[in-house]
């Protein structure tokens, strides 16, 4: 019986890793160079010793708009590490979990879904606890109710008959609940969705949400290295495809 | 040895699921409340008891949007959960099957190859055997010779010298094939191509698709639903960079 | 104590798969048949006895094109099936690994990440070893230096002062770097940055790529035929949102 139970302890010790690793397991720097090792050179050299070095835009900045892009192209792999650097560069559990929230709506349902299974063992082994986290209908950031009467009559005006639900849902739960939530600071909400965009090849949202960003407090600078990070992280072909776009609502800014 | 087998069933119940469950596990209810419990708030009062319940379109189609959306952008994660629920909904096994094949074509082979591999399991599950499945060659529905002819025409002027592989092919296999296979009606194929569309920011293909859709039954209420269905499911990009495609056509259709 | 040592073998035959399987595995042809058995059926009529064998396009370009196609989209559930075929097709291991490298760039950080995972084990029980990979830096392709500091220029002049970060990346590492590296060769680039634009609808993009690969090398029908494989491996629309734009290309470029 004795040497059953230390059968089952060996047994443990191989099996469980891979049993409870559910998530991919990425592959390591050696599993890297065994397939290419420039890649595993220009991740260290370009990736992590220079472009997160930038000053243009702080770490905590670059880890929201990584995240958002990975969310948005559903991409797992590399998100509990990126989940990890993000709370070591000053991002709060709240906000991942709001920004979790938000692209719930701004990417898809099963985008947030696969975020929250890469997401939640890091919680767990960090021992974040729910009560860290935002409630479930906190109470709200004051509204602008003049502005959002003012787009929600323009889009009713050229959509409302296209799709009343569609128009319905964009006030009641984006305008009015969504983007009122306090944990996540309307301008880091901008920076997801703008990352999120760009990631995804949107570019017709693109104009009113980077100049809703940049009413929320996102620099011209900001907003153009966030093109710089996002070429890396959602190639080279969305960061070009947004930079014409990205230069109009620049030069059609009020100075 | 019985303490043998007893420790194996132990075993069994440890390990089983998770050895078997080569699909990644959708988060738990549990599971979301610990990373973002808004997002499983909003999931219940928002989607499953509002959205999913509006009259404009049936659980039934509602699903057939869902299953195209995820099969287009190749999120698996909860495919497995939306298969029963459209199996559920009233979407015969068959229908499915025919999804999938249809979505090889408008959203790619990998995509229709990893939606087989989310939906075995639940097709095991329930029991569902190949003589409920659609044939590989059953009879062919009859063809609108005219219609197709005109279409082939077309499209082999404008771009026949450009490939005309893609030209050959396009005639073959989807206009004398695939769209005459009989287990799936042709408007809900045409309700899983828009979806699809939309899901993955094809809206230059979107006039045409949209205008056989509504030929082949689907109406304008319809439509404008399905994009606040993919709101969900696609996020709200897709079906706000959709909207204004799915107006035009709405506008220049013959009353 | 014998019989619990053949317990464990038991065991391992049972778990062993499964539980190294870190990669989805992707259905076998009987598993598709208990989905769809059409598909299974097209798969080798339509797919690997037909387009796989058409003369426009070597399998080993083929290859490429899908491996391209999957990586930019990040589906990795058929990617091993794929880097074996590229192997017997004459792709060369360091082509691979260089395609990879490349496509860090064209399509993302964690698309590349994803493929390696994927192609990590194809590679190991191939054995092909680092010797047979290209250095992390190795000596560089003569560059054209007029044609690029021409290039260098428009792109500053237009987006300099947008995003100074993405205009210093893409001349310091992509052109003056990756685009020079030996062991790919240039036309080779350009045949998966082609790919990986189609694939990801960036239509934009594909003008300047289309016409540097047909400077590199490929010729008009080859490139018609790219769009031929990518129909099936991306998806219809994706090809069809392209070919007008080839079909640009092909027009204005002189005789």
């Amino acid at each position: 019986m004795k040497s059953l139970l230390s059968a089952f302890a060996v047994l443990a010790l191989f099996f469980t890793p891979a049993v409870y690793a559910q998530q991919p397991t990425p592959p390591s720097p050696d599993d890297v160079r065994k397939v290419a090792p420039a890649l595993e050179a220009y991740r260290q050299a370009r990736l992590f010793d220079d472009l997160w070095k930038r000053p243009e835009l702080s770490a905590r900045d670059r880890s929201l708009v990584t995240i958002a892009a990975l969310i948005a192209r559903n991409q797992t792999i590399e998100l509990p590490f990126y989940v990890e650097r993000a709370l070591d560069s000053g991002v709060k559990p709240a906000e991942i979990s709001e920004a979790i929230v938000h692209l719930n709506f701004y990417a898809g349902s099963s985008n947030a879904m696969a975020a929250v299974a890469a997401a939640k063992d890091v919680f767990a082994r960090r021992g974040i606890t729910p009560a860290q986290l935002p409630a479930a209908a906190p109470p709200k950031l004051p509204l602008d109710e003049k502005g959002e009467a003012d787009r929600a009559q323009r889009v009713g005006q050229q959509f409302g008959a296209v799709s009343p639900g569609l128009v319905h849902y964009t006030t009641d739960i984006l305008f009015r609940d969504l983007w009122l939530r306090p944990d996540f600071a309307p301008r880091d909400r901008s920076l997801v969705t703008v990352s999120a965009l760009v990631a995804n090849g949107q570019v017709g949202q693109i104009p009113y949400h980077l100049g809703r960003a940049m009413d929320n407090g996102l620099t011209q600078s900001q907003a153009g290295e966030v093109l710089t990070q996002l070429a890396f992280y959602a190639g080279w072909p969305a960061s070009f495809s947004a930079i014409p776009v990205f230069k109009d609502v620049f030069e059609k800014r009020p100075k």
